[in-house]
């Protein structure tokens, strides 16, 4: 680099009268600093309000090298200016894309709460770590209220058990898989699989089932890998494998077929490979389908197998009075992932993991490093929860769930869930029957995912099936590339299995209107029509 | 949970008119929305301040059952109005520990960035996720850059390799653990650690140590862990298990002895292990010690190990021309942990994993998840890097280090740098011949650690070696919890081996000055004095 040849640091600096040496700690950096962060804040709220305005783009697409062409983005010896800075934020913008927009529905985390955001930016403020109740006290207790709260609502007697905030939900899933592994066998921890049988997990196949696609030549072959994408990376990476990640057969709805767990478990028990975990899903990501949780736990009762829930997406439905059905059988865990970044807009990154056993995440992980969790330290160290997982250093995620708790309560989380299945149920309604449109798979959804072809016009009588096929395969691609081009809205396509290409429609943007429904099956079938 | 027993919620929410119904997204939101979230900054604006304020204490401490009476930090059904909500946010800020205060040096991560606070305020503001350039294009263009740049500065040819930022130190230390194994065995992926033969991996005894400690009765143990916290966990995830971690000699300043090494993969090799992994410390946790990396680097290429250095704490160092010769040799690894949130005072969490050889992260993590990342997008898939990580979100860490890079340039962190190397040198300087005080270790520490024992005047002349051991040892623990309850200064301290409880203080805050250092040490002989 360039380090090593340019004059002494110091005195560049203060030739330029640049950025940093004004603002505080500098000496009577107060006023400066001040003002600054008053004019990022100013260039935030006008962000905020464009976002919301439905005149305006969800992003102004470009291609990479073209978006790396259009602004100077590179890092240099040399320091900038304040005013640089702020038109570096001003361009980060300009080409973010505007996820709190009412009509941006690409992903499973959409929207922007007020009070989320108001909660994110003091968290950057403390500017904190949530290892020990020394350096994080508030935070780490109210992690101990929140998590506690969500273990009553769960249905755990008097909210007990343990958990924790991580890095999100494939972490979650991977810490519980870890834990149940722990259970089972704690000389794992020592020794490693080399003292462990087989281990055999399982998933649905239909678990945001993920599929590989090859083209080759004129002829698509999807290859179905079945598993679920968390389930088989922590396999992978504990050391178990995915192969002993086994797959179990959901029915057309994308629900796990229990009697097919059980088939699988005996299975697998006679090929000599133990039963060690099976993840239920609640609101799967691709259909958002809800497993039968309460005939599943019956099956890992009997084969003493840990009862792990992914409730990543689905989980928030448990405070839905209206819905909360649907997880009939979850307080039967032993550990559940529920990730409010999804289907509550909590700010990302917001991921707990909840478990039953106390006592259990701190045996596995703990490596007593004094130098953190001192245990002559003057105060009570349950409260030092750094232990507890993989990671030393942790990120505040609790803030802003818990502040947005308060400014709603239960009942105001309760009815923007609500309000976003309505929504969905909208969509459905419409266009189950509508011309050009095919349902994925029937049934009114159970959770805000409508999965649906469009078939534009000149595709609608096509009598040959493989090469409708072949051509529907194409169509979604297309419709989302042209949505991006005129960054009217952002709706998310997949393959899944057998079936090509479909629009995965998904609601958690408490922003959006029945009317922002309206306008995507407007946009889908202005942008559509000539394929 | 209460949420069955309540009338219908949205009712309750009109007549309370309370926070949320007024807010974006809500119609004619804007007014109410700018006028709160400019309440949040005024609040926040004000707290800063104040951090940096000597004359505010650093921690308004109350233990945990105390500060959970202070205020009520329950969660209820019912939401609250937005001025509870400011009253809320004013409580948390009046218990939180001040980070950015001049006289917090209890972690490795300290100070509060101006830049980097803007950084963050934004980051949230766009609330992404980094897995694809669909969903993030600029962060994700952004940390292109900025890895490309750091793989520079480690001095890899034209900065090329892979990298990623991850939720943390350990979280990186574990992807370098697991891409070492994958790239040895690539089945481990499939088939797990049964596939694989016993594996071992080697890290310096002095590393980070920790110990254990158990008091019987009067007798004080102390039992040595000898390995890095982190590389024992991330054994312990993946399978491996903690009796893989071999520990290497250190020398008397805490860096790792080659020549043990070697002996210790001979060893390994003999026993029927295969030697996988080496991690080598650029800056330990306790001793702020640098491996001599060129040695340990040899030693790999010989035995064909895996050469990973942990620079979480000291690599920063490279960025300055006056230091940068003490991680001499990292140009050699194959992957390099270094965590701007802490040397570089980086907002928390921003932890970078830096990568040599290309496409390896993807081979070792991916599983083709097709809801994320379509083959058939219409843009260039190579910067849609959700698949290099365990992750399947992740957290936007990139654009606070860049914007800071921005506005220092390169040099601007070299002065910050060498600012905080001269205060530990001062501070080392001034206690290492005064009287009360002893050094841990002789010589000029390395890096901003400087550790040593405090002992008050009546002990200083104490005969009986054990008792006076075992006096010493509870004196930096009462004189730590004075500190808290003044809320004067925080410095951290903890036992090491046979070396009872001795102060670790560390200078990576920019806002720290002389005068500081000289508070510290008059404060712990004030505190310490009738001990």
């Amino acid at each position: 680099g360039g380090i090593g040849s340019k004059l002494c640091g110091r005195l560049v600096v203060e030739k330029k009268k640049t950025a940093i040496i004004y603002l505080l700690p500098a000496l009577d950096g107060d006023l400066k600093t001040m003002t600054f962060l008053q004019e990022v804040v100013d260039i935030l709220l006008a962000y905020i309000t464009e976002s919301f305005d439905r005149e305006t783009k969800v992003i102004d697409f470009h291609y990479p090298n073209e978006l790396l062409q259009r602004n100077n983005w590179e890092l240099q010896d040399e320091p900038e200016t304040l005013d640089d800075i702020l038109i570096s934020c001003r361009a980060t913008l300009k080409y973010a894309i505007k996820t709190a927009h009412p009509r941006y529905f690409n992903q499973l985390s959409t929207g922007l709460d007020m009070v989320g955001l108001a909660a994110d930016w003091l968290t950057s403020t403390a500017n904190t770590n949530m290892f020990t109740y020394e350096v994080a006290p508030v935070f780490v207790l109210l992690e101990y209220v929140t998590l506690k709260k969500m273990r009553e609502i769960i249905g755990w007697e008097d909210g007990r058990g343990d958990g924790i905030f991580s890095p999100g939900g494939a972490i979650s899933n991977m810490y519980a898989m870890l834990l149940a592994r722990f259970k089972m066998f704690p000389e794992v921890k020592e020794k490693g699989m080399s003292s462990v049988p087989r281990l055999a997990a399982f998933t649905s196949e239909h678990v945001a089932a993920f599929n590989e696609m090859h083209q080759t030549g004129n002829v698509i072959r999807l290859r179905e890998e079945l598993s679920h994408f968390s389930i088989k990376k922590g396999a992978a990476a504990l050391g178990i494998g995915t192969e002993s990640v086994i797959c179990i057969k959901a029915d057309e709805s994308g629900k796990m077929i229990p009697a097919d767990l059980e088939r699988k478990i005996l299975e697998a028990k006679q090929k000599g490979f133990v039963p060690f975990f099976v993840s239920a899903t609640a609101g799967t990501t691709v259909y958002g389908a809800f497993d039968p949780l309460i005939a599943i736990s019956d099956i890992c009762k009997k084969y003493q197998v840990w009862f792990h829930v992914d409730g990543a997406w689905g989980g928030s439905l448990i405070m839905s009075r209206m819905h909360k059905w649907k997880l009939d059988g979850v307080e039967r865990a032993n550990s559940v992932t529920w990730n409010p970044h999804k289907m509550m807009a909590v700010p990302l990154q917001c991921s707990a993991l909840l478990v039953r056993e106390e006592g259990l995440m701190q045996n596995c992980n703990q490596m007593h490093a004094c130098y953190l969790f001192q245990q002559d330290k003057h105060y009570d160290l349950s409260y030092d929860t750094g232990d507890k997982a993989l990671q030393c250093g942790r990120h505040v995620d609790i803030f802003k769930l818990w502040l947005m708790w308060r400014a709603k309560g239960t009942i105001g989380f309760e009815a923007q869930i609500d309000k976003c299945l309505e929504l969905s149920e909208y969509l459905y309604n419409k266009i189950k029957d509508r011309e050009g449109y095919e349902m994925v798979f029937n049934g009114k959804p159970q959770h805000t995912n409508v999965c649906f072809w469009y078939l534009p016009p000149g595709m609608r009588y096509m009598e040959d099936k493989e090469e409708k096929k072949k051509r529907l395969h194409k169509v979604a691609p297309v419709i989302k590339a042209r949505m991006m081009e005129y960054g009217t809205t952002m709706v998310s396509y997949q393959p899944q299995g057998d079936k090509v290409n479909f629009f995965r429609m998904v609601i958690s943007n408490p922003a959006a209107t029945f009317e922002d429904i309206d306008f995507l099956i407007e946009e889908i079938e202005r942008l559509g029509q000539d394929l």
